[in-house]
């Protein structure tokens, strides 16, 4: 069971030991992670004041005070409201003098606060220095509890069961748009609240990594990258990448780097447990698609982290030295891309535990041909 | 036919014009409207740098270097791409220092970008004034061009389309998220390429302006509030809010209020003309309610501007004294909400023309009963 209390004091603890006095979250994972309120990231300021000791305040505008409430935030702090004419900056910024008995003299701000906001509290605070939210709750947020865990489990199994249905849907003579519509529909269908990207990415546009839908009629032959997610109703994302090959057999060279890719992603899982680096985990798909002579090929990081975001911390890439920990998840997902010709991604959401790794996504990786 | 090369030529002059050495923009519409690339707002920095003399360029993560040409930005900006272990900042910031023959002294940031983003360039940037480049964009995209109202028109239309079939999915003893679920199929089949929002607030969740979709069962007698909107793949927004009885008539009270609700909107569009300011259109319609003694029930602003973002300015709000100019298209929304009960709200998207207004969402705004 979540605990937005414990969550709460974990981050007042954190903030008071990183000498910062207050922290100022807007709308986005942050905010829900802390008080379970998933709101909108409108013009009209959301903002949840953390003074590293006493008590926090969620300002919202008052025509979103009901949502706010019915999302039981008010439960662990107090609503403050503001009306369309109120300087909800000023507001806040008056109350959380007073929760502090004078002005910050370090503020922490959500990472992607946008700049009206952040430039209007360097503005409103000149004597304070200015800070990312993220260097404090980010290693909160890191390591997943159990709970979590599972929940990014069901959106696995959710995201796992629309692949299982591809063939119901990805056919030669149909264009990218029509069989994205298809899926996006079957994605909520499985359970989630939202979709949050559909690629299908056929032939040549297979071969661009973040390539989304167009209105190209797949052909026969054609392999066809599908990478789809969305979020739960509690939030937590789901994400899964496989590549098809439609209405017949592929390339034959395609099939040959698709082994090679398979093997990459293998023993990239496989090279996860806690206390391996990051970048080790990322080294061990590169290695083996370099051996093959397709290094160039795989222009990406093999993974991103993911929770309450699709994309999150930790980054499974070159460079980052970051030992893992029992509870981080992200994604496994190497490629090999032939520009002007096709290619192919093999991903899956795993899960740093202590005796190693578990896949949260657990469909088929072989090659699957539609025969359409 | 829009020339995004007309478009940088006057941002260029603009941002000469406010002193400010370069504009920093990162994805979202100012980008969009700038350069016609759509892009994703990731992790990895996608950054247009526009000198206020010189060549602008379009910083790109690699991997999103094909979807960049791929919306031919490319051909208006120089593409300069970043790898996955790059400090795309610093090579940013380097090649806009070429390009001014030396450090900015002002810069101006998308008004959304992130803070972790913000922070670098004012950290890389100590000597500058940092400003926000809506300052300076916002006027170029308030006054919308003919080709820019006939997309908005086209917007209207579609999502006027989808409320036309609204009997075919509220009915009694569905939940408000099954009918979503068809509303946002609905939308998509109109022409949309995204869904923004999808609104179903029956019974007492109409009396919650923002209140989205939940699980509760439409009852007979239900008002409904159905406010959708969504993205035509040209990037224009549509949205639009009728409110319905569903399964029988609604009680009494309500269809009284929904009578003052519709003067109060025919008013507010009415008043819409050049040189009118924007509290006096939200006057308009404020009056009205008032007068009923349903003062404290309107609790938001009347309007928001749209176009390639669902609410950008002006604002239809108190306390705003800009006058209206011709090419300005807004939305006229008022609404009556009585908590614990229910609530109503009329909104439809309009542009000031020389005349006066033209609505762009033109079906029917009598209550309808959907007999279910």
């Amino acid at each position: 069971m979540i605990s937005f209390l414990d969550r709460l004091r974990q981050a007042q603890a954190a903030t008071a030991e990183a000498n910062i006095d207050a922290l100022l979250i807007t709308p986005g994972a942050d905010l829900r992670w802390l008080v379970g309120y998933n709101a909108l990231p409108l013009e009209r300021l959301t903002c949840l004041a953390i003074p590293a000791a006493g008590d926090p305040f969620l300002v919202v505008p008052k025509l979103e005070e009901l949502a706010a409430r019915g999302s039981g935030a008010n439960e662990v702090v107090d609503i403050v409201t503001h009306g369309e004419t109120d300087d909800a900056f000023g507001l806040t910024a008056r109350r959380l003098k007073d929760a502090l008995g004078g002005h910050p003299g370090s503020l922490a701000i959500s990472d992607r606060m946008w700049a009206q906001a952040t430039l209007r509290w360097i503005e409103l605070n000149p004597q304070a220095t200015i800070r990312l939210a993220g260097d404090v709750l980010r290693p909160l947020r890191l390591v997943k509890s159990i709970d979590e865990v599972s929940a990014l489990r069901a959106a696995g199994a959710a995201i796992d069961s629309v692949h299982a249905r591809m063939g119901d849907w990805l056919r030669p003579g149909r264009t990218e748009r029509a069989v994205a519509r298809d899926i996006a529909d079957a994605i909520i269908a499985a359970g989630h609240e939202q979709v949050n990207f559909v690629i299908v990415a056929s032939g040549p546009n297979a071969a661009s990594p973040h390539h989304h839908v167009s209105d190209r009629t797949i052909e026969s032959g054609d392999p066809v990258v599908v990478d789809i997610g969305g979020a739960m109703p509690d939030g937590y994302c789901s994400d899964c990448t496989r590549t098809y090959a439609v209405g017949g057999e592929p390339p034959g060279d395609f099939s040959a780097y698709y082994s090679v890719l398979l093997a990459a992603q293998e023993a990239s899982c496989g090279a996860v447990r806690p206390g391996v680096t990051a970048e080790a985990v990322d080294a061990a798909a590169r290695d083996i698609i370099a051996a093959a002579g397709l290094g160039e090929a795989f222009v990406h990081r093999t993974g991103h982290g993911i929770g309450l975001e699709e994309h999150e911390e930790p980054w499974i890439v070159a460079g980052n030295s970051q030992p893992l920990r029992a509870g981080m998840t992200f994604s496994i997902e190497p490629g090999i891309y032939l520009p002007g010709l096709h290619g192919a991604r093999i991903e899956d959401i795993v899960v740093c535990t202590d005796e190693g790794v578990e896949r949260l996504d657990v469909i088929d990786r072989d090659l699957v041909v539609l025969s359409g």
